[in-house]
């Protein structure tokens, strides 16, 4: 029941979709880090679902921090950040509190919590909570940036539709990050939106593939054996509703080739020690390398559709069928890419702080 | 600099590839356990190199148990197994010690160890090391199978031949179990010896894919944030050498699909509550569902290759080239198997003793 | 900077003594538990500041549970829960910035966090912030009480006046669980509320001992090596302010004696193994033995007093002279008590989880 | 069942009395760190029985380091370390097997491993184990040195005779860290011998009191809540068999006096700041000072006596007599201190690294 991610720099999560707050508990931070306020609300607008392609629950998300930061600074003691819910259509969910949404946690949480769970939006487990990792990680972010780490994310598919591969990561983030709907090639990105419109005409959904690049890492972080740079953010990451599947660099596409055609060679550049492709994306044997960290994660197809599907009475134990009410996004990839940068976040400067020590990250 | 993974059972490997043992501490282990030499000798022997498609070293794996077993079973105090290395050819490294094998650790690990790693065939970070997590995995396999819960892995792909999906796990898995080379269809298995076979002709090397299947969880296992089933596997399984990718169900596939084609419908079966599909494999919200859990890894092609590469001298911040000598692996997706086995055993006892208590694996 | 505690229920504390709240989140609580208000209030007033013996600073504790409670009961989500701070007299606390109060954390702080902490009362360090302790831990402590496990605390002694050992701490927990001042002995309670107003009419301050009583907790429950009952017990109860000193049984005591005076015998009593003394605290080998644990903590003199005291000016590395204004406890130790008996809920719940499982503490 | 600890430098102890081996992973200590073969033997020689005061079991603790350390110094990777049991009279144990040992663990051990663990010799509970302790604390004891950080401990007082206090712990421990019998007053510890040698003339033991300091620790290293320094120290020290109370400072002594005789004053010395008193063993909230972190631990008297004690007969639940034969120590308390010296060298050291970062021990 560990809600909490880190070793060193710790996130717990915590809130359900209808309560009263959604928040996080920040803990390990460095003291002295200028918290940017107009930056985490810009990475909470982002997550902030707007438009047709997306939920018409409308959030403000006027989070609070109320612990860990005097005169607007970081304390170094835990940094506590609430969230309030307040469009909260409750009544959408008693109804069919029984009927388990199929793609959904309702019966797994039922077999987990015996019924005890609230149930109302997807309880403790809605993309809601996202809200909250979202403004954690956006202080994370801030912080990293100044020590010259910077995170981007862009839509690599979504409903069939590829988008350009980056080009230069460090010359495509920075309007990349700028982007509401995050893509490299703004055309690829239009026929994108219209798939996601032409799922929602027809009350479905669709998923596609996140892209992420972490630069400026130095080289040499991460553990041999389970603490590995991919086993800490692939820990992370598959918390973040809707990702299935995590690869580091060209995994599943290496599978079918040679060692000779992945084998990322090294160089020196400048006296630096490069490779000259990123195959593995950053890392070899679980610890950076000094190269861009990228890695990509798939999002299944929003579970919530409005086709009336088969499923069951959770405690009737009989056949039912269910058709959804509400409010949902017939595409959520859009949004969850601040959420990804945001777990790259925490998760990169934990192993950095466990490097470099408790101070590293505002020195 | 942590080599142990689990909260509440706990594995810490240690040991380098030129090292006087490779081994592994095992804690959390309820008393009681029955050692069952026979088969962790079977597991190991499954992971140890065999004919042309394998490296040279032949290791006897004479593993010693020295702590934490008492007339033939587990007494829940911390288990130590031993296994000595007793083929190493550390001459073959000395001679290219400054040159980084493109692919490989070694850069990485001067970068995090500064020079003082045991760089002898890879050292700490050699897949050697994995015969200790095969031994105690096999510890763990064999008191799950007791509680009813199977762990089966395949080939599904290997040098660009794919092998026929599970058709039913629970009929596959054992007689796949026994197999050294673990597909389900023998003529795939021969085509994807013949591509090894002719990778390392050509002084190269091959990648592919692994699909397990863990048959038995009961559902509402896991938990909602960070420590979810697809999070916690994934820490662990990102440590096995060469795997860049995992994905859960049918991950990358389902994100050009619409959630009408993958929402896996629920329904009634004999009064408990089963899935029509299982694209999600057997996870929802990061909770077990009950079904099986499935789940891919991708395995880069092996990076040690005879081919001349291009890389660097680490000391002297020169290029260079090398042409490795030695003994190494055309593949080691064949020997993976059992790792990835090993490694999900310990992930998923894990869950079940924190979820079900200490006593819990004995009962 | 891990303001967490537990493996398995995990209670996170956060705020600042001036700042808008302090709060907690407990984490792995089963699901089903039932939240009793009351309790938690009568559990607050208790160590809430009462009459001539107290700090004047006067706090309503109107705890809010924003997570993990729905319709009354746990959920087995994170519970957050919420205490606004609405007395501070912040001012009290400026003027003397940048003198280290003796015996505080003034300057601890200072050197760890480099002056960006909150220094407003103490702020993280102040004892404030178990008010937050507290309220989770009576929810546990309710939820123990359900299992058949009671724990109870008095005030072994204060200002040198001593209590009267536990005769039966069975019977004597349920009315000393009920007293503002715990004792077992009225008269020498008397006499210790008589030293506490001797020594604040001086400006001055005492500290004491208190010595708590777990009851039916089962054989079997700890670790050998560093999970010991004494190790996680201890490791929790050193954070509460002005605990330096803890012992389990007759600790201190039995270094004079010989072993044939504090070996504690074992008999047979209604065909359960019990000891005829326990001089040893219900521990053996860090594990526990079904006799109640039994331990002490020494709480020095608190260190906020009105006599001028010599000390520094931390920035400007000087010596200086400090005259506390402000409201100050001449005594904490029997409002600590509550805090203690919270803290031993929640060690001792974690290792019952642990070895349990986690739907334990609501079967 | 978690035989592990620490956060970011993790000690892992495995093995029993009368197993093959004992031993201990140790993972977290920086790269480079040099092996001194003699300060480890030399530290075990001091751990190891002599004379007419301890134990006639003889063991020669030839250890041998199997991983981690390569050409005489550490690699980063953890460093397994193993000490054969050589002398074992197991049968000494057997007859007696049914019959819990007053003040042992041995009936703790049937209630947690229901009678699989290894009893002989108590097994993973004997103080055997810290053989390997004291070679894993005596790696680290010589980093800190390099760094500054020396830790000595005496017996301050042992069968009810007291020893001098520290006059100036930087010049009292480098003499007193080569006796074989720690003591400061020569004398004092002519008459404790005495009355160990007098207790085992009886058939009986004694116990006794061990202060510790802990010299060069910067300000600022330990958590406000939780991982206080207290805590992290109290938390493993209680791991020492006889250990039953840990104390900082003067608290024991504190209790009875007023905050005007406890407050450690502060001043300022060649532009740092100092107390002038240390009543607070270099402690305030939890933090380090920068004076001496002093403790004193309890060791009740060893619980193995040759006199006839009752006891009961755990398999049969009834009632019976023990008189123990064997090989036992009237008194541990001089064997004790470098297992003390060994702990606190680890816990400390996992928390400057947890402030440092992971090279700094050998930087």
């Amino acid at each position: 029941m560990k809600n909490t991610f880190g070793n060193n720099l710790c996130l717990t999560l915590f809130g359900e979709s209808h309560g009263e707050y959604i928040g996080a508990v920040l803990d390990g931070l460095a003291p002295g880090i200028v918290i940017d306020d107009a930056y985490i609300k810009s990475q909470l607008s982002l997550r902030r679902p707007a438009g047709k392609i997306s939920t018409a629950r409308h959030e403000a998300d006027e989070y609070r921090i109320v612990s860990g930061v005097f005169e607007g600074k970081t304390t170094g003691t835990p940094l506590t950040l609430l969230i309030p819910n307040t469009s909260q259509h409750s009544k959408d969910y008693s109804s069919t509190r029984a009927l388990a949404r199929p793609g959904h946690a309702d019966y797994t949480a039922y077999a987990k919590y015996h019924g005890f769970e609230d149930y109302r939006g997807g309880g403790h487990f809605s993309g809601r909570v996202t809200a909250a990792l979202v403004a954690a990680g956006a202080i994370v972010l801030s912080a990293l940036k100044q020590k010259g780490i910077v995170i981007g994310t862009h839509i690599a598919s979504c409903g069939g539709v590829a988008d350009d591969p980056f080009t230069d990561p460090a010359k495509d983030i920075p309007s990349l990050n700028e982007k509401a709907f995050a893509v490299l090639n703004e055309e690829k990105g239009a026929e994108m939106r219209s798939a996601i419109e032409a799922a929602a005409a027809d009350g479905d959904s669709v998923g596609g593939v996140l892209e992420t690049a972490i630069l400026g890492v130095p080289a040499g972080v991460g553990e041999p054996w389970f603490d590995t740079v991919e086993g800490v953010l692939s820990h992370a990451l598959f918390s973040i509703p809707a990702i299935k599947g995590v690869q580091f660099g060209d995994a599943f596409n290496m599978v079918n080739g040679r060692g000779s055609d992945y084998n990322d060679i090294f160089y020196i550049s400048d006296k630096k020690i490069k490779t000259a492709t990123n195959h593995n994306g950053g890392v070899n044997g679980g610890i950076t390398n000094g190269m861009p960290i990228l890695f990509s994660c798939a999002v299944k197809p929003t579970p919530s559709i409005f086709k009336a599907q088969d499923t069951v009475d959770m405690f009737n134990k009989t056949d039912a069928v269910l058709k959804l009410k509400g409010r949902h996004d017939p595409a959520i990839i859009h949004r969850a890419r601040v959420v990804v940068d945001s777990v790259a976040a925490l998760a990169i400067a934990d192993l950095l702080i466990t490097r470099y020590g408790t101070d590293w990250l505002s020195v």
